[in-house]
């Protein structure tokens, strides 16, 4: 590209042998000598790319911690690989470097980065360095691979099918209250304010569910956008309706004490977003070899409702009441 | 994400349904309903990735015609796959949009990316819309495939061998300068001016060349950083030299017209950029070969010089002597 115009600390070359090419795959991207990366799959195996783009004081703050927004960003991608059941592969960073990027903050990004790709085995293949000036601009394509014939998408739910998270849910959206207005929640203990604000920062992608969702989700999505509006594109996409169980959707103890002592709202924790928590479906007859495969494979599984004939997403009471949610089901990340 | 904020115009869910999932492959992308791409290769190809971020005011104007930006964004990467000698699959699109976007300007955006979808044979296959306050930026990832076992990058060029380039090189370096600064050529006719202004906000991916590539390339890659500084990262990548014989150069008549008449320098040609040709290496026994494959292609090829022993890349004039460069050897478009 010839047009850019501006101040260049290090040239683009330099930079990626620095701090890129210590943390690319030999095999699949040379070095980043080249400007394609390559990739074998074995022949039982399909391709499941995923992207998502973060933008700074859009989808994260500009001053967190270097290595938290690596991770971050890498491990948003991570969660939707593992939502399909998805090992990873590798993946592509698009980085668009504002004017006033310095080589600590960088070296500290490629730190997080690679701390994150040793964690879960997931090498850099590529990617582009940019200019973006007022804002830090991410993009990561993610690569993951699932056999052939598993594709495990929002559109298959079935009506009486059972629905489920993972984890907790509403962590997040509560520690970005806490992190946004500290000040405000004096009654949060500092420990839990902590638990909280760290699901905010450092979401954990569920990976280790992967043989749980490719052996029993028959539609599966990971919670990004909050519980009660990712449901609902569930619900759309597979046209029938979600009923979930209000007390059934499990709530960190952190939370529930925020909830408990402060005027934060229940309905933040479900239609907040960034809990990065699995929401897939699956048969009845499977309930308890679901349960069974969660507790060996230690992932935190909870069942929070089934899937009916209709549209949308109701949240029922104890008595199998709808109740109504004081702001829009979900947030639009637009 | 949930921490977004600001004006929406309308939803994501609706954006991508109106604009996007009329562009998408229904078999990979399941109508852009779900949060990933799936993607099954034939047994006996691999798959060839690239990544390319474009930014307003960076990379193009933010004032070009919106289906222009669009079939750039798409080209830049369709010249990165042919430089491998890669079949275009789709693609990944990653969108920006700034705070002033308008449906006028997303719908004539579409409509470019839609044409060259058809023409290039390359459908959308996922993506991500984010907000990008100030700046529109696109991240395109491209996939192609090409057999396994034809894996052709920079660093494989080696002594003796020759090098080649397509088509014309500095018409988009030299349409630039005119797209900027319209009135300081009145010596330019309008037509050349047209031809070179077009180079720039248009490039044609050499596709049509592939079959050339796969058969002939030792190396290869596709030149958007300018002639002179590509040829020293293909010499780099390789641990060689790449002597290039000034005269052989090829330039288009309405290049040379603005050479002769402006006081535009022939170095803008060589250094410029955004060419979005090919310069691959091949060896001497394929010359009739290559110069037979490239005229039942109708691809312009054009020998421009030789690989050597040493380092870097030099300009010879027709006696065989270095010639230096008024500028640095390349943009770093960083």
């Amino acid at each position: 590209m010839a047009n850019a115009e501006g101040q260049v600390r290090l040239g683009e070359s330099a930079l990626i042998k620095q701090y890129f090419a210590p943390l690319c795959h030999p095999d699949m991207s040379f070095g980043l000598s080249d400007d394609a990366a390559f990739l074998n799959l074995a022949s039982d195996q399909q391709l499941v790319l995923t992207k998502d783009m973060l933008v700074a004081n859009v989808h994260f703050f500009a001053d967190d911690a270097p290595e938290l927004i690596a991770k971050k960003a890498l491990r948003v991608n991570l969660s939707d690989l593992a939502s399909k059941g998805a090992k990873p592969v590798g993946y592509l960073l698009g980085l668009g470097l504002p004017s006033d990027w310095t080589e600590d903050w960088l070296s500290r990004f490629c730190k997080g980065l690679g701390e994150d790709q040793q964690a879960f085995d997931f090498p850099l293949i590529g990617g582009d360095t940019v200019k973006s000036p007022e804002r830090l601009t991410l993009s990561i394509t993610a690569f993951g691979e699932v056999p052939k014939g598993r594709t495990i998408l929002r559109r298959n739910a079935k009506p009486d099918e059972d629905v489920y998270v993972t984890g907790t849910i509403g962590d997040s959206a509560l520690g970005l209250l806490l992190r946004r207005e500290p000040e405000d929640y004096p009654e949060i203990g500092e420990e839990d304010k902590a638990v909280l604000i760290n699901r905010f920062l450092l979401p954990q992608p569920r990976l280790q569910g992967l043989a749980l969702i490719r052996q029993f989700a028959t539609a599966s999505m990971d919670i990004s956008d909050g519980l009660m509006g990712d449901a609902a594109k569930m619900a759309s996409a597979a046209d029938c309706a979600l009923h979930l169980d209000d007390a059934a959707v499990p709530l960190s103890l952190s939370a529930k004490a925020m909830l408990d002592v402060t005027s934060a709202s229940r309905d933040v924790a479900l239609t907040g977003g960034d809990d990065y928590e699995l929401l897939f479906c699956a048969r009845r007859k499977d309930r308890e070899a679901i349960r069974a495969a969660a507790s060996a494979l230690d992932v935190p599984v909870t069942r929070i409702g089934r899937v009916a004939e209709g549209k949308g997403v109701c949240l029922l009471d104890e008595s199998g009441h709808e109740m109504a949610l004081s702001k829009g089901a979900s947030y639009e990340h637009f």
